[in-house]
């Protein structure tokens, strides 16, 4: 589905154009296109290919989907792919896509299975005609940008996640629900960094080395966006080695209160097996057990079993078993 | 055995051929021979070394098979080995090896220890003779394309089979199946593992750096083959990783559930342990012990003891132990 | 809030400036002018990025803060981020910021979130006007000096602390608090490797390789500085893997104390058992027990119980279960 | 102590010479000498040194012996050290070491601490003189060749044991067979390990890159031993990575089994203590208890004990824990 | 303190010389001087620094002394760190330094914090000078070479003790003792893993690529100095693996235990409380329990009881409960 197509010069927009007039543009020195798709058809994409001249391979990665975010060069053009995040209505995260085409002259950008508009890409562009106008090295800079700045959102409900979790990892019983929460934690990190590693490899080519030409005048903007993306994926690191340590440690935690109930268990059976030895004794049918036959014989007994029971009661507390 | 001995010139079939017409082709500017053996006996390869001038270290590996996944230079021919993964009769997984010899114009490939056919490359390639025009580099990369893309069904099955784990690992009961399930899937993605890895390092140096001349014009097909084995190289570690985890959350639910089982045993034990040291006590044979006379020393007892138990049920259901 | 603006000449101070005036001073040839803020306001950071020439990103960067550690070169100018790290009132570690810009002859330095003061550094460049005269790279290695310089004792609390639980590490009954350590601990050491890692990559930078024209007199010393951070660097390792392997061991010792329990338990439990059986025995109504008869039956069978359970004590402490 | 010592021309076999004589063919264009010693005496050592000139810090290794492998060059000679592994009489992995000294025109070969002779690489490369006509560089890649080859039985062993780890380590009982022939297995992988990996990366240095002049000619040849090394160490790695993952999965199933045992402990002794508790209650010597004057009383308290216990008993068995 | 002051001519000794005269012999072509100092004061680094004109960072690392391993260049002088280990008078490792400073004429060496004299290294110097002649770069080496090879006694020392703990693995109830010596062999490793690691690093820019002037002429020394490094390296690399291991199986074998000793537990358990049970049932006081009045009642009760037990133990002892 067509979003929009409009045509740019020096930094300023000409007018929204129709698709058969693209070529007419794309021709002209200063000028250069800018297209928007959403959920591409078969038939459009083939009928972009044919305006900018794309590569077979590209296109057919932009018709197929489900690419790993990625930088290609195909002559002076690139393709360029990156992964959306967003929340769907229960709550889960969304993975979509981003393809952009970006050739000397022309934006070509196609967004698959994301809600999320880019208009405010163009919006913020279009506000800044002295950014613009280095051209389509600059769109591609700005949609980067933008879609790489709606990552920081779940990395940082990701880092309150863990510190939530943090707080209740020593509490008592709380392990099921601790392991539950960092397993479900590791997963999404674990979709964020599917969607920034591979564009971070990608990106350090856009403004250290050779830098394809469509960016060289825009190194230090992508080194902002590489920077960016640095940053986070130290942040994921991070929260990953945490989540580790967490794990290890919730089991440990397990273990140490599974041995204090062992113990407590331990402590208890011994002060009722105690009483009950004794019971036992004094309920066997001796004929000549003097004790059995004295006035207080009875209390007596009560009162050494109570006693013996609060002597070990009082050992077991004091060893902290009890 | 021989499956198929074919001229093609501009990219255009010519003629199934003898191998013993072989040479007279080979010679030829514009021509290239493609030539597909199976499951190849020694004569065969002897001759096939012959006819092409092969090196004796290749046709070595060649003959003895299990070679790992590699990309091997030998003068201006290369030398490539590919491990195929399908699964038997009973579901396991089996690995075959393709062997790729390829020269400025001609391709000879060995099929070994594979059921599936490789006639599909020979066909999609015929289909498309302005590709095929690009000679023997384009066959290599139409093979290492086809077998690359059949991994991919066993990577959605194994992300299949993962999510359904996941679903289950933190149910009561099921740590034994988990743990099964999970180390088995570890022992499937070694096994792709072993087919990519290797193929991966060697794939990319088909399309940068120095390059071999025979796939020089083929760079961007053979970045596609190489950016396939990067997302599977990536999602096999992805799995590796999660399975990782999932073993240690396994490990720590069976903890936890021990610890529950545990609590609740100490429970019950703790309320029957009450009990009969009560009984032991009224047990006794001590003479005066004046509450067995009275007329509802039974039933209090009785109810003593079940209250007793009753307060200890209840507060152990209240702590959470039952 | 601006701290103080001084002007230098061949490494002396000339005069405290007027912002107004810094234009002026930063057209000579031997001056530079070295700027330093707190917790900057836009409004200020506007009026420096005119006065110094700033790049919109590095600007950017410093205004939105929470950057990590970095060195970026914008043009002749430097921007760097540097982490300070220090005790807020309750013994928790803040982590604040320090952006300095550093040109040919000038440096502008915001210090946020940081309650220490950078005064030191400034007395300690001017008392030393030989080393001063290298101009803005001179002042940069200071500051970074002063602010890695800070991270030492932080190093040093940690290496004692986990020397003094791995005094505990074998101790009965020490492991929550030894795990709960041990993950402070860790937590701990991610705050300072955070700041430390990404910029031992940046200093590198800085000494080796194509270095920034403003550093280039003052390689020996930005060696220094990325001496102390490999240090620094090299010591975090080797802490988090020995808390890696101390909580293994913890949870190693944690098992191994649940078993020593599990048999010390089993031993009572027997030897209480034991005796609880005889006296069952005994307790039975049948007719026809003549030992029940005898004269010193009771005497006997106290013995014999107490000779069985004493043969089992016997027995348990040769085995190391008591 | 000598094993033989023979000049060659031409890749054919001239005669057995005597030590004496070295000098006389080491000065020949076409010729080179082969001397092979078997744990050779300092004296041997210090003539050899003499006759073909080595370097005072390689006879010195090759004195020490218990060298890791590795290739290095003095001058035009190369000094490699290469690991024999073989079993002795009771099956346990012994490590030897062939030292080996190569120059333009002489190959010196120790073997220390190994049974196996060497002597099959001299008759191999004998029997193929128009490849032994490349000289000393083909000898020293028929030795590595033949030392490479000897481990892949100790691999291929490896990996069966390992397969009859994996068939039993579901196994009830089995934990810990399970866990030593684990252990076993992963210091005899550590044995090859240290054999193969070093030799790896100095092998690489024999065929890419920078070449020594007496590889020159046999680049193909060295690749191929490298890729053998590549082949073992992928397998090493993998087998490595499994028998982590084992131990993993065999510590679960431990503590599985020991939850299941848990279980039907606590099982049994809820439906004993139930029995015991009952017949307590019966056991008390109060006057009124109506019940133990029925006729019937004894079945039917009997019948009621019987029921209670098999009513637990079926519960148990249905949740599994029995 | 000064140890003593030495200066050489073409390798051999010329004369023992007083600090004021080094600057005469340092000016000479072919002199070099040697200084040694033993835990020198400020004022001793002062001096040094004046006659051999040191600069002023490498001075002050010297001075404040707890440095990391590790080789600067200044100008053409080399700045070295190097850590002795020793055992201490309760066999505890004490790690000391050994500051060296390098110059095309002279050597400095400062030892601090260590008991072992460096005599034995100028006095094997001065022994050979044919190699002295090489100059101060070869004292370097000696110097290295002497302090590398101290290592080896503690590797070995290690290696052993962990052959110790490996034979008493999988022994019944060294668990504890083993975890412990396990850790305190971790915590060794990594004192020498320290000294090891980063001089590592460093030792290889002495042989290999750009190599500083002063050790041009000792390249093949520096290789053998890096070659025990890497051996070094390896071997506690491998043991920390092997340790690591060991950890796991430790636990692995404490849960076995564990599972082992409750299975026990459990069997005896179950036994007595048979027997109690049964013991409880003739122990009721119902009126019409006609086998209490058999005459053979009890013994066959008793027989009975008896029965069970046995038929339970031996089951237990089949299936390898008790």
């Amino acid at each position: 589905m067509l979003i929009n197509c409009v045509a740019y010069r020096d930094g300023r927009k000409l007018a929204d154009i129709d698709v058969e007039d693209i070529s007419r543009y794309v021709g002209q020195p200063d000028c250069f296109v800018w297209v928007a798709l959403r959920d591409a058809s078969d038939a459009e994409l083939a009928k972009m290919q044919e305006e900018f001249g794309l590569h077979d391979l590209a296109v057919e990665d932009a018709r197929h989907g489900h690419q790993r975010p990625k930088v290609e060069e195909y002559g002076d053009t690139l393709f360029v792919v990156l992964h959306t995040v967003e929340l769907d209505a229960i709550d889960r995260m969304q993975v979509g896509e981003v393809h952009a085409f970006v050739g000397p002259n022309f934006v070509l950008t196609v967004r698959n299975r994301s809600h999320q508009s880019l208009l405010g890409v163009r919006e913020r562009a279009e506000r800044e005609p002295h950014l613009l106008r280095h051209g389509a090295g600059f769109v591609l800079y700005a949609l980067m940008d933008a879609i790489v700045d709606r990552y920081f959102p779940f990395i940082d409900a990701m880092e309150s996640e863990l510190e939530a979790i943090e707080e209740r990892i020593f509490e008592h019983g709380a392990a099921r629900a601790n392991i539950q929460r960092l397993y479900g934690l590791k997963q999404r990190i674990m979709v964020i960094k599917h969607a920034v590693t591979p564009l971070l490899e990608s990106a350090g080519k856009l403004w250290s080395g050779r830098v394809p030409a469509v960016c060289e005048d825009n190194r230090e903007y992508f080194r902002d966006v590489y920077d960016h993306l640095i940053r986070i994926n130290g942040t994921l690191d991070g929260l990953r080695d945490t989540i580790g340590t967490a794990i290890q440690v919730n089991l440990s935690m397990v273990t140490i209160e599974e041995s204090e109930t062992t113990k407590r268990l331990a402590a208890w059976a011994g002060i009722f097996a105690v009483a009950t030895a004794f019971a036992g004794v004094w309920g066997m049918n001796f004929e000549h057990m003097p004790e059995l036959k004295w006035a207080y014989g009875y209390p007596l007994a009560l009162g050494l079993i109570g006693a013996t029971c609060g002597l070990l009661y009082w050992r077991f507390r004091r060893s902290g078993w009890l």
